[in-house]
């Protein structure tokens, strides 16, 4: 069975390729995995703002990915923006996203989660979303290692410490069962901090991707798919037309 | 004390004369309100995807009315788009929008309330608001009176008929003390219910006008106004510059 | 336009005078303000019990301002005592205490608040009033300063000292976006410890007050007002004619 | 062992007599029942305010119950009226309250009760009870008799009817596995409505008494006791001496 | 990648064959699919005694399972008996459930959902699982048919009729998006009831055999596993030869 | 009136008399108690696993239990093993565990309570008990002192000092009003421990044997009983005799 699925880092990035790599090895049989970022906007979306400047760029891609006959499209940040737009707009086309993925598996795994984020600024919106899949009482706490995006992939080895020792207190003070990195540029660091901690360390950016593969899976043989009756119901395109949407997205 | 006060409808709208004269009626002594609409895109946001589009605009609008010195913006849909990216790039300037402070008032009038839709597809959306709020246990229940946005000023008997009946429905069966209008274009209608059901109404235009001002009168008054530390902390103006973001919004 | 607006030290206080000129600063245009206190009782209510002792006292002077004509009355102790039976006898007073009123202001300002309350006895029952509000997900937490009401204006410089302490507890541990200080007697500290803390404070006094000038605004606008009809029903007057209750309250 | 036990009727009442021989009735082996009513007062607290008013005259009986020796005392009030008052007043006297206990009860036999209530005016302060005591998930519903208080014992078969009528809804429709009369002076049916309905019908001044049985019982065996360091602390002797209290309560 | 599988019909069973045959239409490459029965006990698991009474016979299979090189084992009743014990004594095997996995796929797929149960007696087992499992408020609602685990392959087409009448009321009026059928029995009616309703019906068995696949890859790409540290921690193999607790399980 | 209760040990255990005489120590007047223990199988039930070993065995025992004119049978172990299979096949015998009943005590006493456990491995199941019988919000913490069932009672001074140690972090940090030690074989412990914290301590032993007694009285009293039409329905004799079930339970 074959799958084309689109990983999209919904910033402009450097890392398309080791993101692209890093991927590849966690593909399925029959998965081909195209990996893009934006042209322009933002770097990083540790801001509101931020966030909803690319849900448009987004959206576009979610759109051109579906003509193209993509599978599935994964959203590559942690705060899942554009999520629930970009389902809405989809007809076939499977979405997923860091942070969802991440809590469902998680809670498979164990009974209560941390996750671990760079900055305390992050946890407001995070925490939202927390409630919104409904994994407020699973959500054990967040742990902040005090440094933004952009800085993650700098020193690998500080970055590490930080997350050992914060994960450490979740797990002992807090009672986390699992750890979730909160950023998909934590990617890479999950196996290694898995031998030392001794608990599941969920990577975000695999989660999302390997869900992604796996509602392929149940879209194909069960037809099981989004809600497209009424939470996920398209607009029309008569109406996209008239009002000469479709250069905004 | 003067208060400059701008009314944004997020969309295509011919109304914006009417809600002009409509919410005038209500302003405090020293308010000046002006009300805007978008020049282009949807004419409703009935869908995740048509509000994700808007947000963007929003936010221009939003970093205009902070150099033009307003005071306030209201983001006049009752799914509250952009509201806490606007909170984030705001500076000085208070952002309300309808369902947040409708909530508010609604659940200091009584235990309970509920929510008179259009459709039922709407209703996903908004209790997620609803929970983002922290309202959960208050709402009593959503219910809907089967109509698009763009016909609820149609018929406006009909749409009065309606709404009347599925209140008393609300009040009746699931117990609703406080009804809420979830729906700015459900505008002008709450007095005449309010009349006929014996309850308070609430106008969502209205509550997010009036609380505007009031959350005004407390950032002069106090300096309570938004946290900026940390949830709502604006993106650096040398990121924004270096990243050229100013065109995006 | 003009409205009369009563403020209920419930308690026997020698601090009236003060509170009149602190919360007059505060006030709209068009409010004329008085401040009362009890002339026998207890002198805080830190006990449920003493709560309890007053609450007939307050509907006594809450039947007395809506005679008088006042628009609106403040219950001003942080436990909210009364506050249900008053909008129950109340016919068109509006009627609004510390607690509710800090909770919906400091929510519209961040996610989650903390409250810092003088002594670890004060909690069970403010915890009750944050859950009967609707805002358990909202409270990061409680933070005592270890000092009983009548202690807190004594030397202010360690009441101030103390709160800053406990208040950065919470903001750096427990992630709370907003203060609010929960006793009325810690009036006059908010100011110097928002610039200290650099997030919002909330003077539950000046909250509970300016939130009547709202109210009553609201009422007098849009005929907004507690539930008559059900929840805050009043008794009728035969009742209490006949059963001799008006010499109780 | 011996047991004082008193039953206060918080309302001016016709029913002391009919009360106490119907309570007598499942006393344990050693308590002694005192019954009492109120001098002057309310006949029923259908209302906030009413509560409040009575809530003091409690309190004294309260406290001249303990130094009389009595083992406990039980508030004969669906509302509860002065429960935490008065365990924060009493020094070894164990006071219990209807609604409380039977929702302990009601708990232990099945998964999910529901709140047979006269008026639904009556459901917005029981609702705030329920979840005060935590038991928010286990109530499936209010429904509602439309019988006032001092109505429910005049024509017996019609408020047998009725009840009989919505607990089935009850069953049927909210999934109750117990019923709770919410009212002690529905007293007397719940025998008759048991073998009719096929599921445990809690009488609450039944439940009230014996378990305020039980708690007499742990106390004397275990010395377990309600937290009188911190939640239930009571208030000095000095303090009320000094403030003149004692002719409050 | 080869996946050994094993499905539990975890009670005496006729339809092994029939299961199997449905199941293999949805293997993965590379899965071998074994399914098997009890050789005694009951033959539904309706009661709450029945499901313990076979739990520890699903252990026994769970320890034959690893030792014999099973990726995943699947326990196939919706009241996923002895999945935590499974888990907890497994040590690579992958465990899963029907209620569990249904959950999870379902609200990746829309808002909230409905649970079509056979009984009432069903649901309030299921209502604990679905609180456990973190769901309660994704939860639209249950409804029941009305037929026993035996009939619901007797006259399918009468089963069907009562499923899609059930399911269209909890999508009108609880506000379902997504169907779960609440018992493996009903596995084979989804695709059908899926067309007529137009929402994703989840066929339980299913959920579960893929998921288990799913799970399966997670832990081969990335070794995530259940917590076997402090949740799932086994016992000692000393204790259990010692106590000769093997005979046991 | 006589009571025949019937505390079970639900693991092979050589404290049996010393429970007899300490229990006894707390019987009401009329009440037998008989202890026993299992024959074979775990010796604690620290996992999951050995939990699930024990429930047919103590199914067994409540079914000879109910033959033999036992009116209550206590199962004695903090993770409340078997408790809801139990009282689906009890028919008139009452059944109490120890968690249970510690709760509906402790949140009778105090607002909030915290669980002493021995290991934070217990923590996961216990906090499913919590959640399931609905005392979520009550619960302050857990709090581990870091010992296995089995140590308990060896040096009971250092398990005493332990407890001490925790339970007032439980109290300062976490603000809990009431302590309940999460293990039964901490019995004998509270009396002590209560009078060096000065806040209630519940022994789970004595909760549960004591709760029992109650609810015997009331089921002779009132004929308040689990509810045996629907949530705790029994199995029919007939399809326990055709299956041959009763080998198994």
């Amino acid at each position: 069975m074959k799958r084309k699925v689109l990983y999209i880092e919904p910033v402009v990035s450097k890392i398309v390729d080791s993101l692209r790599a890093y991927l590849s090895q966690s593909k399925d049989i029959g998965t081909e995995l195209e990996v893009i970022s934006l042209a322009e906007g933002p770097r990083h979306l540790e801001y509101y703002s931020y966030g909803a400047l690319v849900v448009p760029k987004i959206l576009k891609i979610i759109k051109e990915a579906e003509k193209e006959n993509f599978d599935a499209a994964i959203i590559g940040c942690f705060y899942d923006p554009g999520l629930r737009e970009s389902r809405e707009i989809a007809e076939k086309l499977v979405v997923t996203a860091p942070a969802e993925t991440s809590m469902h598996i998680a809670t498979t795994l164990g009974q209560r989660f941390s996750i671990i984020v760079g900055r305390t600024k992050w946890i407001p919106l995070m925490r939202e979303n927390v409630i919104k899949y409904g994994f407020k009482d699973q959500l054990a706490s967040f742990q902040s290692i005090d440094m933004g995006v952009l800085d993650l992939q700098i020193d690998s080895e500080e970055t590490k410490r930080r997350i050992v020792q914060t994960a450490e207190k979740a797990i002992k003070k807090d009672g986390a069962e699992v750890i979730i990195l909160g950023c998909t540029h934590q990617f890479g660091f999950y196996k290694k901090l898995q031998s030392i901690l001794g608990v599941p360390v969920i990577d975000a950016a695999l989660a999302a991707f390997n869900y992604a593969e796996f509602l392929v899976n149940l879209r194909n043989k069960h037809g099981w798919y989004f809600n497209k009756k009424n939470e996920y119901l398209s607009p029309t395109h008569e109406e996209i037309e008239d009002w000469k949407l479709s250069d905004l997205f």
